[in-house]
């Protein structure tokens, strides 16, 4: 079967990372070329990962007909624009998380995807990972009876750049980091929450510096997710059930260790499943080889003629989307762009 | 000094293991009379624990010149009622948190207190462990830095035990188990939120089985806090501070142990505090033996002339009221009792 050929649209860190996990690991993932707004960046960036093509712009990118798919590295403000672009030049795309600052951006992207019959993805990587794997597997399986509530925490004290904290960058914790807590209790609960209540502090650019959500879900369960990008938290996440518990310890966002219990915390089981193995270096840390993951599953959905991946499916997307944007309604951010379009209903 | 004698108001579990807990440790606390509703249930508890006086009524009780104070360990629903009796007697009094189930009948208790010129406090037993003062040691000490969050969980899978479920005897999770959450953040912050959320499930009795409780404090930190009598929960507080994080494991109500760490969660120091050692049994629990640390603050004030204590002070009591009352009115909880008294305003 022929190879999947990738290009990469933007070359910050996040795009540094996932190109060095899919050449650290495995032949099975050509890069064939790099777009960023400068040509001399994109340039300096094929070199150092030995990619043949550069491109100073993403229309360019866009129109390469050695492309396949391309990975959307940019920041959150950019992403609806860039997945539209290669969307409608018929690429596949992977599009890092979160798709879209608004809900009614990620209604326009998916319709734009269904509209070009190509592979789209958001890249939950987080759902890629062995860990999750086994989570859903024990979860499924009825061994933990039945879930109860889930306790989750994502606490970073990040230095104060600006696309973390500033408005007109898609910033504050709740896109930047809330979307991984949330993904996680879609995923274990199999769907959305019947209600949800944010309550929170915004920063001086007018975006959530730290949160707590409260999700019900039905048969009376729960999740209480809380965010901040001011402190260091545990970052674990705890999954209660009526006749055990897991507990994915820090850093449940690219989660290689699980730890089962019984209801009352005796160790029935522990798992741990490291990130490949590479000698590449990663600009966020080493965990962030664990990207390969997610490329390896779009690499077969797409061989396999599917437009979208089970896992993180166009529908769960704009679930996350509305939750998200409940989420940010409730903390009173409002965006620097938000128009007045009309809201997109997908069919 | 004189010794303090103490009398018992009722001979369910709670009183049982005060009883326990007193006399398992220590000479310096005489109990010299038991009172139940019956009188022979008063008898048997009075031959198990050698107390010389046993009584059928709790008038008689409170009417008894050698009780120097009584000890309530009555349901939740009995706490204002009997707290009256013995203040109105000119009893010292220390009763079960929670003093009542209405911010309204907290206040009016706290108004005979104050009227009667005796010693009252609310049994908020936590507050005098030694790991609590390692804990309001670290804080004010500026260890930490400034505490961002506080995270807190309280889950138990309790059987269906109808002082838990049930309405109509002050059940539920939160006047169960949640206040013992609450006075942890008032203690941390020293200081009550600006305001508080609280969201969960009620059961078919009308009382919360399930919630979660979002606080906001000054400078920008807050508090999340989810409490169930319907699952197990890790049962951990975690402490979050600039500099440093506290964790209180498995079971904070009555600490033990407390681990300091550096922000990203290395153990800088930690602490283990057992309950006394006693051959004593308890209904609840060896925990229980720590009820002692209690009865050593109060008899050491009463002693000093104090009407009440600096830790659990009257006004305390009446934020932890007010605060449980914001949750329950959040979740939709309407005492049986409930009645169109006027709210009484402390002086």
């Amino acid at each position: 079967m022929a190879p999947l050929r990738w290009g990469i649209c933007t070359g910050g860190e996040i795009s540094h990372d996932f190109v060095a996990s899919l050449q650290g690991h495995s032949d099975n993932h050509p890069i064939v070329a790099i777009a960023t707004r400068s040509l001399e960046r994109a340039q300096k960036f094929a070199t150092k990962f030995k990619i043949p093509t550069a491109y100073g712009s993403y229309e360019e990118l866009a129109r390469d007909p050695n492309v396949d798919i391309v990975y959307i590295g940019a920041i959150n403000t950019e992403h609806p624009r860039l997945s539209k672009l290669f969307l409608t030049n018929k690429k596949n795309v992977l599009c890092e998380k979160p798709l879209a600052l608004t809900l009614h951006e990620t209604q326009d992207v998916l319709k734009t995807a269904k509209e070009s019959n190509v592979f789209f993805m958001e890249a939950v990587w987080t759902r890629f990972f062995p860990v999750s794997a086994k989570i859903r597997e024990l979860v499924s399986s009825g061994k933990l009876g039945d879930v109860k509530s889930m306790l989750l925490n994502f606490g970073l004290d990040l230095p104060d750049r600006e696309r973390t904290v500033k408005r007109e960058m898609g910033g504050g914790a709740l896109y930047d980091m809330g979307i991984y807590m949330v993904q996680m209790t879609t995923m274990v609960f199999g769907e959305g929450p019947t209600s949800s209540h944010t309550h929170g502090f915004l920063n001086e650019n007018g975006v959530d510096e730290m949160y707590t959500t409260v999700m019900k879900f039905p048969n009376k369960a729960m999740a209480t997710l809380a965010c901040t990008y001011k402190a260091d938290y545990p970052n674990e996440v705890v999954i209660v059930g009526t006749k055990g518990r897991l507990r994915i310890p820090d850093h449940f966002w690219a989660p290689t260790d699980l730890i089962w219990s019984s209801p009352n915390g005796e160790p029935i089981e522990t798992f741990n499943f490291p990130t490949p193995e590479s000698s590449a270096e990663y600009s966020l840390g080493p965990l962030w080889s664990g990207m390969l993951y997610e490329a390896d599953a779009v690499k077969q959905a797409i061989q396999e003629g599917k437009k979208e991946h089970a896992l993180v499916s166009w529908k769960e997307t704009e679930l996350l989307a509305t939750l998200m944007e409940k989420a940010r309604r409730d903390l009173g951010i409002v965006w620097v762009h938000e128009g007045q379009s009309p809201v997109v209903v997908l069919a």
